[in-house]
């Protein structure tokens, strides 16, 4: 069982990541919790070129090839090796993100980075992608608070310092991507308080949990 | 103009490399010399992430799209800003080591391949490409000689320290692929005296040279 959580920052997938990680434990399944970029030990070295602010010269092409060798890493060191054990691996992004920020943000085809990702995660898509809407004016507020209260430094937050207008567009690509897979897309209001989310996310998580397995 | 050297390690393709600049330069030229993996800021990164024997974790598809995003940022910040100034960039290894290598020596698709390169330099193939040429047995004695001499480190070799049956198919690769892109391919007898190889070389090169500019 491999499950994402997309959406854009301060959406609160990262705190329902958290609680469905301990609900899952509770449970008695073996859990892995882990994120994109940066799941492996080389992912770690990329996400840190990645997400440096100081990286501003970074081509868009070398970004999406860094992110798709990152996925790799992750899929084939990581996640793969999870499934095969049994365990329900949950990742704070995956393929998703990309299609979604450079393709309906950046405006390069997301078919082709469908493609492009298929080829990097060798086919491997999750059974269930939670994707927490809000809007992006909301998520951009929330996403700042919790910088100023944390004190998180200006380099993690560079997704962040985009433009509205950006995550106005990527909100839209979550939403038009998940509808074209609804299979395995479940879209959560996430203007809801954390409680109602979890509730509503679990409630697909269980689904998920007691569908038949994967072919 | 625009002018890759490819070829095994020990084929003599740097030392050839180095003689072509020099005799660019005294012919009043502007010349960039370069090399792949490593010609940018984030390349050198990426490249010591790449020759590193002690990553010998990293799965082939991350290992395929580090080369990418090397090669992307190397195009975009480095050799068509130079190709603009009316620089003749002249460059170790390009896009055709990663569909001969991975592709010919690995097994992956090479017109799949080629189709990531293209996207990775959007669309920018070299006027000339040298395919310095000779068996691998030859090219692996010469390589183990010169790290010999030069003591360097075994993490300069790990390509070397590869199997000759993988090199046997990058020859055989090399060969096939200049075949298939005869324009721009010519392949060099690398067997031969430095300064035979040489002028071989230079005549090429004086012919591409003069040849009428790309459209």
């Amino acid at each position: 069982m491999f499950i994402t959580f997309e959406g854009m920052e301060g959406s609160g997938k990262s705190t329902a990541l958290n609680r469905v990680q301990q609900a899952l434990l509770d449970a008695g399944h073996g859990v892995l919790l882990t994120r994109e970029p940066g799941g492996s030990r080389l992912g770690r070295t990329l996400r840190s070129i990645l997400l440096d602010l100081s990286n501003d010269d970074i081509v868009p092409e070398a970004e999406l090839f860094l992110y798709l060798a990152d996925r790799a890493q992750h899929v084939g060191q990581v996640i793969r090796p999870a499934l095969a054990e049994g365990v329900v691996v949950l990742s704070d992004r995956y393929a998703d993100s990309t299609v979604v920020y450079q393709g309906y943000g950046r405006g390069l085809d997301p078919e082709r980075l469908r493609e492009l990702n298929d080829m990097a995660v060798g086919g491997l898509w999750p059974d269930l992608t939670l994707v927490f809407d809000l809007p992006p004016d909301e998520g951009l507020r929330r996403a700042m608070t919790r910088n100023l209260r944390e004190g998180t430094s200006v380099s993690e937050g560079r997704f962040e310092a985009e433009h509205l207008a950006f995550h106005a567009r990527v909100r839209e690509g979550y939403l038009t991507w998940a509808a074209l897979h609804p299979a395995r897309f479940r879209v959560v209001d996430a203007t809801r308080t954390p409680d109602e989310v979890f509730e509503d996310v679990m409630r697909a998580v269980r689904s998920a949990l007691s569908a038949p397995a994967r072919p």
